[in-house]
């Protein structure tokens, strides 16, 4: 039997022209850039790099050439569901077989503030020990970058608590306790890697079928059935407008559904920092604070949002009939204490030390506070969302780039909500951070983002949207 | 003064999205390609490159990146004629400042059997000894490669030419003769040389843009006032349609107008090959049969087209009132002896040895030869004339990469040109090679693509249209 052999030039040439690449000649690409990623490794540890067939070599430049062909001349869904399954089987990849539950995930393309994961997990593994059918999250995030924050800088705040296990190691977490909080291995969907720094220098960032492959490979290689994504709109959402996020949205839950996992996509408005804080552990807190019971008034919009989220995954796992009752389940486990519990069994399994919740806000030791107040009396009426979560990587809570350390205590208060009357001098946000001189330029530019006008502000509903795989499944907020 | 400062991936980004690129953004792209080709050489040669600010840096994957995004986007007149500029100017130019001479140029796409470099150089150069106003041509021309023979191929096979002379040196032999027929020296559009074996692995080479940059700012570092292009069409040309042979044409002339050259593109027609002789030896052998005043009844579209282009020069120099008296100017020149004194002028004053003229037949001496015959009695009716050139390369007289040997003495003769009516039997091609074993292949190739039909066919003029920068000015043939 003879193998038709594909060269990289010639999946540059047909996608350049608008072609449709075919199964084979996607993975033949991934698999070329995979290899290239191997050779790069080899000869920076200073090895002779493997010798591989014309066929199997392809360059940086004619990497970034398929890239902007890519960016140029899109994709349609099928290349797509190719493309995100090439990169998802490119490296190691979690595997759920004999494990007798439904996986579940969500995914968020990056806000300020929001911590809905540190609810959803201990949510779903509440609903998850109580029974058939049985429910469970292997959830592999991110760490904080540029203006938004990361799941793993938040958990790594809990002392002990360890996110880098092996897929082994995750999978005996999961069995026990219905949810795994790691972050991504470095075998684990290697392509991304590569294509990911490759999109960085060659300006092919913005791409909406590159940026759903690079999302969906990673969250499909976590062996999953059920994935709800929050697709973020408004000031703090990485999508510049509204309709591109729907596009992308649609572009997500095409490639789910093709993989064969149900997938759902909640667009969800970031015109302000959810929940109470902002930064790493003062997140952890507003999550304790809750599990426990107590519900801050500004905490309202995290709780609505972390039980929409958490109803499509109960819902697509059959522990609901609807996705609404699935939220109206999911506040009644946070409520009832079962998710705390969850919560304390999942930390406990990854190492951490759960007496840091006996008292979360004594555990909180920033060494400089700041309070931004009204510069004059009305309505809360708007803020750059994009620019507070800014001002919160520059108290030392993110990351300008990978690799750079974070502050566990730096952040925000959020005092007021968009809407909110205030008088003058009435506090709206307190900064935290380890040192003094990094309060200024971050207050500057909080200053400088809030607005305050007589009249209430018009503002969008926290849900706007449920994008779905199934026909006349678009939904409309009401 | 502070400039304002340029990275690289700014521009990506800017021509990803169809914006134009000003003149300093240009410039900086451009600055930056050379800076990178001066690294690889360092490199290769072992040597610590030179370090280089941040912005002043750019890697293969972006300059491949920057190539596609132009590939899909395009460019603008201005934007265009900004690349040619900052290519023309990116390495050593020729500068014909106190020459007090017209300096003309001619170019081609490149075809099978297209000798008329060899008239035109010295029809211009007996123009310009003829007396005020002066003419001449500094003429750097390339190599064959697949499909298309090179003027330096043809002229290195006369004993003793040398085709590498330094810029200087070419001067005092343009100042001697009016014309100089040399190679590309390493210096000359280095940007050109990093580009183009970019886009050769990365599949951007069929952008009318990029081909027209890397044509022009070649021919516009000759300092040339004014320039001729023979942009092929049929079934021998480069371009694979009628419309984008005349995209490109319309493309280079308003580039050459803009760097205030002035510009005429000839369409002309490629069906098969042009004259009597495709090969290396063979066509300086019908050139100089044509200057001593022997016209075989083959050469008669060669001469044609010699005639035409060389009409524009003489006509932009001022020589003539109009192309078409230019024309018949050349006609005479080559007819009067003029050429041919003009000719031995030029080949002395590069060290060729011109003796070898007294008996150009003789001096063919292929070990090989083969005839191939109508296989039916009929009207020669259509070729592959790109099937043709690839049978001319593989007969040992062109070469597949850059860098091969080629042949003196291969090449074939064709008997019969289109629209001829045969007998059976009668003698279409010979096939000339340095090796018998060579002959099968071409001769297989040659015979599969003949037509013979009962019915003369329709055939194309030889000038299809003239595309010059002046409004109203797109001649069709009549």
């Amino acid at each position: 039997m003879s193998e038709t052999v594909i060269h990289p030039i010639d999946l540059i040439l047909k996608k350049r022209d608008g072609g449709e690449l075919n199964a084979a000649e996607v993975q033949h690409f991934v698999r070329t850039v995979v290899l290239y990623g191997e050779q790069q490794i080899a000869e920076a540890n200073h090895q002779l790099p493997a010798t591989l067939a014309a066929h199997d070599r392809i360059t940086a430049a004619q990497i970034a050439s398929m890239l902007m062909a890519i960016f140029q001349r899109g994709l349609t869904r099928v290349e797509l569901a190719e493309l995100t399954k090439a990169m998802r089987y490119s490296g190691e990849t979690f595997d759920a077989t004999g494990l007798d539950t439904f996986t579940v995930d969500k995914h968020s393309t990056g806000g300020v503030g929001d911590k809905s994961s540190l609810l959803i997990a201990p949510v779903i593994a509440a609903a998850g020990l109580e029974g058939k059918p049985s429910i469970s999250v292997p959830m592999i995030s991110g760490r904080s970058l540029g203006h938004t924050g990361g799941t793993l800088d938040k958990l790594e705040t809990i002392p002990g608590f360890d996110t880098q296990l092996p897929l082994a190691r995750m999978r005996e977490v999961l069995e026990r306790t219905h949810a795994a909080l790691v972050g991504q291995t470095p075998r684990l969907v290697p392509a991304d890697r590569i294509l990911y720094a490759m999109r960085d220098h060659t300006g092919t960032v913005e791409s909406p079928n590159l940026i759903c492959a690079s999302i969906m490979s990673k969250k499909l290689a976590e062996d999953i059935r059920g994935l709800v994504l929050d697709v973020k709109v408004g000031s703090g959402a990485f999508m510049p407008s509204y309709e591109q996020s729907q596009f992308l949205a649609s572009l997500m839950v095409s490639t789910g559904e093709l993989a064969g996992t149900r997938t759902a996509a909640v667009l969800t408005t970031m015109d302000e920092p959810l929940g109470r804080f902002s930064g790493n552990w003062v997140e952890v807190w507003e999550c304790v604070d809750i599990m426990q019971g107590r519900r801050h008034a500004t905490s309202s919009d995290l709780i609505e949002l972390s039980n929409v989220l958490s109803g499509w995954m109960l819902y697509f796992a059959g522990k609901s009939a609807s996705p609404e009752d699935g939220a109206k389940l999911s506040d009644e486990l946070l409520r009832n204490g079962a998710a705390y519990k969850a919560w304390l069994s999942i930390v406990e399994a990854q190492g951490g030390d759960v007496l840091v919740f006996n008292d979360p806000a004594a555990f909180h030791q920033p060494k400089a506070t700041r309070v931004v107040k009204a510069e004059r009396a009305g309505y809360l009426s708007a803020m750059d969302c994009k620019q507070v979560g800014w001002a919160v990587q520059r108290l030392g809570a993110g990351r300008a780039r990978p690799g750079d350390p974070v502050s566990a205590h730096a952040g925000i208060e959020s005092h007021a909500k968009l809407g909110a009357k205030l008088e003058a001098g009435q506090p709206v946000f307190t900064l935290f951070a380890e040192d003094a001189a990094l309060l200024d330029e971050p207050e500057q530019m909080l200053r400088a983002t809030l607005k305050i006008c007589d009249r209430p502000p018009t503002r969008h509903p926290l849900v706007r949207e449920v994008v779905t795989g199934r026909p006349g499944s678009l939904k409309q907020a009401t």
